[in-house]
């Protein structure tokens, strides 16, 4: 600040790399804030506790985001379009390998950004400050993903029983992401893939 | 006691009553438990609170279960074991009507049951207490549930696919309790539900 003062550096061209650095913060502090919900859980997960993660002085934490409701909405939403859009960088060409896609579907539903919006979600159905934005975020989300589906799976919603086939197929994603909350179930999943994955063909060509 | 003391009543008549009031009170408590952890989540479930709620002294309750562990996965598992019992005796004549058997078994998951699992579930992840005795549980209430499902809807798991098949089903069964946790959900997984009996009616035919 003292150079723009002093007439040396050109307000507008000091602008840009403020806009970067203050990106760049909220960037570390929604990533570290859905490691942190996915590692200890809502109870465990505060503003405080984000921002020593993060790096992130408390103050600037809560200039970025004010309340906790903010800033753990904002994180999932934010890695839940990351994942959205490095899924449909992985099939660039649309539907070819089916199974690949049904795989890279309910994969969304194993790592880390369920975990936290899991425990998101679950928090949700206690805490009325935390329910109609979590509400609304999954119900965004989660015709977000329907889309992808249609899209990757190359299904004709036009055909009766489509709509509601992807529907189902994608619950199944989340009830298989619960089943490997507390233990590896990976084997138990890619047979469940390999079987679903046909039915699909059966169903969606 | 005094009565016995006294030789006035028979020890051995006296025993059984004591007993059912005993199992009447853990009864009370179990279905405590499990209202409580559906309402209130892991956080507001102590021991105390769900002493309260069944009208039941601490220290009585601390007598049946001497951990909040105990008390809460002996209450999971106890309502599931009831609505596992419940949903054979609704179809005592085995699998006839396979859409209603479908609906029966996805309902399984929207009701105070699966809410009060998936608290103590999510809970588990973060809680070392808390995960061994979960995990474990887990496994054995879906191991009946699968039991239950391949009776009811008259699957011949010796043919290749039709384990997974029904592993999927329960999945997605799972998945829908989720997308039911935060707003009624039951317009649109009616409409799943009737999809999905038809594609299960494909396989297991």
């Amino acid at each position: 600040m003292g150079a723009v003062k002093a007439g040396l550096v050109d307000p507008k061209q000091d602008r840009a790399p403020k806009q970067d650095r203050s990106r760049a913060t909220r960037k570390r502090l929604l990533e570290a804030a859905v490691a942190c919900l996915a590692e200890h859980g809502w109870a465990g997960s505060t503003v405080s506790a984000v921002a020593e993660r993060a790096g992130v002085s408390r103050g600037a934490a809560q200039h970025h985001f004010p309340t906790r409701e903010d800033l753990f909405t904002a994180a999932v939403e934010y890695v839940a379009e990351q994942r959205s859009t490095a899924l449909r960088a992985l099939f660039p060409d649309g539907p070819t390998d089916r199974r690949a896609v049904v795989r890279a579907l309910v994969d969304l539903y194993t790592g880390p950004l369920f975990r936290a919006a899991l425990h998101l979600w679950v928090a949700a159905s206690n805490e009325d400050q935390l329910r109609p934005r979590v509400t609304e975020l999954e119900a965004r989300v989660g015709r977000e993903t329907h889309h992808i589906a249609v899209d990757l799976l190359g299904a004709d919603e036009s055909r009766p029983g489509v709509r509601e086939t992807v529907q189902g197929f994608l619950d199944m994603g989340r009830g298989l992401g619960l089943a490997n909350l507390l233990t590896d179930d990976g084997a138990r999943r890619e047979r469940i893939v390999a079987q679903w994955a046909k039915l699909l063909d059966d169903v969606l060509d």
